[in-house]
């Protein structure tokens, strides 16, 4: 995955686990794509502290995912939906009762993984 | 909620932010039902650091849940697929065609939203 719509994606998630101060400055530089000086310049300080703040925040969102892994949990739970979806549209189609029923009981135990 | 069902619910969302040291504690005191005299013992430390270290501790995986709001998003995905289930099981007992595709159509709508 490219590594500016990963730390968007950690951001979506974790970003509430940093600063407002650091959230917004990661936003501005991986959401909105402004440069360091420019976000210096918004923040009255340095290109370097700016520079420190991202790299910081990048490897604390990075921790934040290898404990928690709530991208690849949502990414699992999306599939899964996707795959409901797919299995009701099979459904309508379907004609036979007996078939119906087998495929509403395996839509059933796939909803306990989600 | 009970608070140590609550603190137990919340290391298993957010224990792993925790240092080792700090969740074996947590867990021994909110999942075993140990003392603070106890959990001294083992640690071979003083009970009033086992106590500075559960309120610490309880302090975070409050703020933690305050901020990320894990437990109540599974509560409402819980609640969201125990009614995907009945509205299945409804749909076994269905027995005109139009009806049943209605309560299709309405399940879709609800697995958007686990």
């Amino acid at each position: 995955m490219d590594e500016r719509v990963q730390m968007s994606m950690f951001l979506d998630l974790y970003g509430e686990l940093l600063t407002t101060k650091q959230k917004d400055i990661m936003e501005l530089y991986f959401n909105d794509d402004l440069s360091l000086s420019e976000i210096s310049e918004i923040n009255l300080t340095s290109r370097q502290a700016i520079y420190d703040i991202i790299k910081r925040c990048h490897k604390l969102l990075m921790d934040y995912d290898a404990k928690l892994d709530l991208l690849e949990k949502e990414r699992a739970s999306s599939e899964l939906k996707k795959n409901i979806e797919i299995k009701l549209d099979n459904l309508k189609k379907e004609i036979t009762m007996d078939k119906k029923i087998e495929i509403i009981e395996e839509i059933k135990l796939k909803i306990r993984d989600i």
